[in-house]
C-alpha cells in the first residue's frame, strides 16, 4: 500500500492524498443508509491529466477506483465496496463557459448543480435538471446518475441536456464525446451511454450542457384530494386536456402530516393527498394554464385548490415538496428513500400497493414524488436499532420493486442502481441484458477497476462485497 | 449458398426470401449515390422470433446481415458492402398502440414515419421527428440513424423521443430496453446507445416513442437577406432575444433559384439567402413570436419579410424548403447531399468556406439546412459521367468535413455515418474513441455479422469492402 500512496502522491501532490482513518471514514459512505466500506486511500486530482495518470496506475496495479462528486446519491453508487481508491472530483470545480448565443455551458465535473443554475440564470438562461440534492450535488454526479428532478414530464432529465463530455477511460485514454451541437450522429452515442453509467465506464472530467432561455414567469398551485387515487385521476385529466405542467408533484397523507409538523406551512392535514402543480413560460399563458389545471382538479373532486398569489407563495409551496424528505426523516432514526417508477396512469394503483406492503410488514412508509412522470419516492422511516424492522424494510422494498415491474415500471426512475438496487436489476432487465451490460463494461474497463460491484456487475457480486 | 437459402426459407417461408438477380439489385443500393453491392439473399421476416432465428443462423454461419427499412438513408448505411443477407423489416408495419393518456406510441419498425405522425395526430398528438424522407422512411430506420428534421432546436431529434426498444442481438437474444417511462435509469442507457447505431449493434423489432400534445397553432414566415452571413446574424439575434423558433431553415442563393425554377412559388431570386422561420403553440403566443422574429429580421437587414397569412400559405413556404433537394437534383445527373454541422454562430462562416471549396474544385454546391441548429446540407450537383468531377467532389467533401471539425462541428448532424462517412470518422472522434466503438461493437456482435464495414469498424475496412 505504501507504494500505491507514494505513486499517487507523486501524481496529485501530498496535499491531495488522504489516508488517515478518520478521513477514510468520511469516504466510506455516501447519502445512502446502511452501506459502508472504507477505501484504502482518497485522492483529489486537480486536472484531467492527473485523473488519467491515477487511472493508468490503478489499471496497472488492479486497484479499484470509485469516482465521486458530492456523494449525495441515494443508491450507494459511490461507496467503495471493494476498497481501493476514492477519486474525489470536487477540485475540478470551474465553470469554464456560459454561452448565451449558443445556449450552452461547459463546466468541470465538481461544479455544484446550483452553481451552474445560478451562472446560467445570470445570463437569463435556465439549466433544467433540478434534483433534490442540487445545492450540494455536482454536475458530474448528476450526469453519472442521469439525475431527474421536478421538471421531468415537460422538460426531461439530465440526459436531455448533456451535449458533450470529456471522459477518462479506466485505461487512461482521454476521449471527447459529442460537443456543442444539438445534432451530431458521428459515432455511437457515448454521451448518453455514459450519462447514467454511475462511474463504472469512465471518469467524467468536463461536461457541456444545453441551456434554455429562462421562462418569463413561473407559477404554482396546490390541490387537496381525499386520496392519491383521486389526485392521480386529476393528473390524468390535466394531461388528457393537452396541458403539460412544468411541475406536478404529490405528497401522500403521511408526508403532508410530516411536512406540516416540520415546516408549519398551513397545509390541510385532513387531506388524503396533496398535489402541487406549476407551469412556466409566457406570463399570460402560465396564468391560463394554472387556471385550467385548477378547474380540472376541482372537476375531479379536489377538496380545495389554491393558486400561489406571488413568487414568494410559489416558493413556499415548492418548499413543502422539497422538505418532504427531511420532514419524514424526523419520524425515525433511519430513513430509506426509494424511487420506483410506473407509467403515470398506474400511479394511484402503485401507491395503493405500497400502502398494502407497508401494512403487511408493519412499517411506516410515506410516499411523495413526481406525479407527472409516475416517479414515486416511497420512504420508509424506522428505528435503526430495530434489526427486525430493518430486515422487514428490505423485504418490503423487494416487493415494491416487484410491484413497479408488474405495473410496467422500473426499480429506479432517477436515483440510480448503485450497489443498493443491483440485486434487483436482473428482475427488470433479464439475464440476457445483464450479460450485455457486463460485456459493455468490459469494453470500457478490461481490468474491471472502475467502481466494481455496481452497474455492469451482477447482483451476486455486490452481495459478496458486503452491504453493511 | 443453397443451404443458407433453404434454412432461411424454413424460417420465414418461401414467399419472403428473394434470390433473383433483379431483386438482389434492388437491395444493392439505398438512397446514397455511388455505393452499390449486391447481397446474396434478401429476407423479409414477419416476427421478432423470425428475426432472432435469422440472426442466430447468420452468427452460426458467419454471414453478414444488413437490417433495412425503406433504404432512404443518405450515408450508405444499408448497402450490403460485404454481401450476405439484407434483412428487410417492412413486413413488421403495425402501429401497436397510440396512448393519449400516456403520451406515447408503440410501433413495429417498418411503420412509416408519416403513418406514425398521422396516427398520433388523429388523437391530437404530435410525433416530433420529421426527417425529409418521412413519407417513406420507417420508424425503425429513423431510430437506427437518430433522424433529425426541421424541429431540432426547439424539440430535439429522434433520441429525445425514443422511450424503449425491443432489439434482437446478433447472437439471437431478444432484449427490451427502457419502456413506457420518461424516467428510467435501471441499467446503462441502451435505448439511446442503440439509437443512431445504424444497424450495427442489434435489429430493432419494436419502438416505444414519446408524443406531445399537438400545438394548437403553427405559423410560418420568410425573410430575405443579402447573404447567408446576414441571415445568420438575424438568427443569432432571434435566439439572443429568448425566442426558440420551432422551425428556422435557410436556403442559399443557388437553392432559392433552383427551388423557384422548380416550384414557381414566387420566391425573391435576387436575394442572397432565404430564411424560413416558424413557431407553434398557443395561437396568440405564436402570432407574437412570429411578429418578434419578423421585427428582429428587419432590424438585422432583411430585404423583405412576409408572414404566411394562413395554414395553406405556411405549407407553401415549408414546401420551398422541403423541395430544395429535388429542385437541386435537376441541375445535374448526380446529386450528393451532405450534412456537416457547426455551432450555430459559425453557420455563415461555414457557408462561406463551402462556397470557397466549391469554387476551388469548380463544382456547383447549393447549401440549405437547419439554421437553428447549425446543420447544413451542402449539396453537390454534377454530371455522373464526368469522372474527374466526381473525384473533385470527393476531395471537396473531405475539405468540407475538415472545415466543420475546425469550426467545432461534426461530419454528420442527422444523416449518419454509414459507409459514406466512415473514412472521415476518426478525424472527428480520434483513434482512442474509434477503438472504443469497435470494442462496443464486439460486445454486442462477437462474430461481427451485423452490418460489417459500417459504424464500429475502422474506415480502412470500408475502403477494402469497396465503394462502387
Amino acid at each position: 500500500m505504501a507504494t500505491l500512496v507514494e505513486r499517487l502522491t507523486s501524481i496529485v501532490g501530498a496535499a491531495h492524498v488522504r489516508t488517515a482513518a478518520g478521513e477514510l471514514e468520511v469516504y466510506a459512505r455516501d447519502a445512502t443508509p446502511l452501506f459502508h466500506h472504507r477505501p484504502d486511500v482518497v485522492v483529489f486530482p486537480g486536472s484531467t491529466a492527473e485523473v488519467a495518470e491515477v487511472l493508468r496506475l490503478a489499471t496497472e496495479l488492479r486497484i479499484p477506483v470509485v469516482p465521486r462528486g458530492a456523494g449525495s446519491n441515494l443508491c450507494a453508487a459511490t461507496v467503495p465496496l471493494a476498497g481501493g481508491i476514492v477519486l474525489v472530483l470536487t477540485r475540478l470545480d470551474e465553470i469554464l463557459e456560459v454561452s448565451g448565443p449558443e445556449l450552452l455551458a461547459r463546466v468541470q465535473p465538481g461544479v455544484s448543480t446550483q452553481a451552474l443554475a445560478t451562472a446560467a440564470a445570470a445570463q437569463g438562461l435556465l439549466y433544467v435538471p433540478d434534483p433534490g440534492s442540487k445545492v450540494v450535488s455536482t454536475v458530474g454526479g448528476n450526469v453519472a446518475t442521469c439525475a431527474g428532478g421536478l421538471r421531468g414530464l415537460k422538460y426531461g432529465v439530465t440526459r436531455n441536456y448533456v451535449l458533450g463530455l470529456e471522459v477518462v477511460l479506466p485505461t487512461g485514454e482521454v476521449v471527447r464525446t459529442g460537443g456543442r451541437l444539438w445534432k451530431d450522429v458521428a459515432g455511437y452515442d457515448l454521451t448518453r451511454l455514459l450519462t447514467g453509467s454511475e462511474g463504472t465506464l469512465g471518469v467524467i472530467t468536463e461536461v457541456t450542457v444545453a441551456l434554455l432561455p429562462a421562462p418569463a414567469a413561473t407559477r404554482t398551485g396546490v390541490a387537496y384530494f381525499a386520496d392519491l387515487a383521486a389526485a392521480g385521476r386529476a393528473v390524468d385529466a390535466v394531461i388528457g386536456a393537452g396541458i403539460t405542467p412544468a411541475t406536478c408533484e404529490f405528497l401522500d397523507r403521511t408526508c403532508v402530516a410530516a411536512v406540516e409538523d416540520y415546516a408549519h406551512l398551513g397545509l390541510d392535514t385532513e387531506a388524503g393527498a396533496l398535489l402541487l402543480f406549476g407551469d412556466d413560460g409566457d406570463p399570460e399563458l402560465v396564468d391560463r394554464s394554472l387556471g385550467r389545471i385548477a378547474d380540472v382538479c376541482t372537476e375531479h373532486g379536489a377538496t380545495g385548490v389554491t393558486l400561489a398569489a406571488d413568487v414568494a407563495a410559489s416558493e413556499d409551496l415548492l418548499a413543502a415538496r422539497r422538505c418532504s424528505l427531511p420532514a419524514l426523516s424526523r419520524l425515525g432514526s433511519l430513513t430509506i428513500l426509494e424511487d420506483a417508477t410506473v407509467p403515470r396512469p398506474r400511479l394511484a394503483e402503485m401507491a395503493d400497493r405500497i400502502t398494502a406492503i407497508a401494512a403487511k410488514h408493519e412499517l411506516t412508509i410515506g410516499t411523495f414524488g413526481h406525479a407527472g412522470d409516475g416517479n414515486l419516492h416511497p420512504t420508509c422511516v424506522l428505528d435503526a436499532s430495530d434489526a427486525a424492522a430493518v430486515e422487514r424494510s428490505h423485504a418490503a422494498f423487494g416487493e415494491i420493486f416487484g410491484a413497479a415491474i408488474d405495473l410496467g415500471g422500473t426499480i429506479t426512475g432517477e436515483h440510480g442502481v448503485g450497489a443498493a438496487k443491483l440485486p434487483y436489476l436482473s428482475r427488470r432487465l433479464g439475464n440476457d441484458q445483464m450479460a450485455l451490460l457486463s460485456r459493455i463494461k468490459t469494453a470500457f474497463d478490461p481490468a474491471g477497476i472502475l467502481n466494481p460491484g455496481k452497474l455492469g456487475s451482477t447482483g451476486d457480486q455486490t452481495t459478496e462485497a458486503g452491504t453493511a
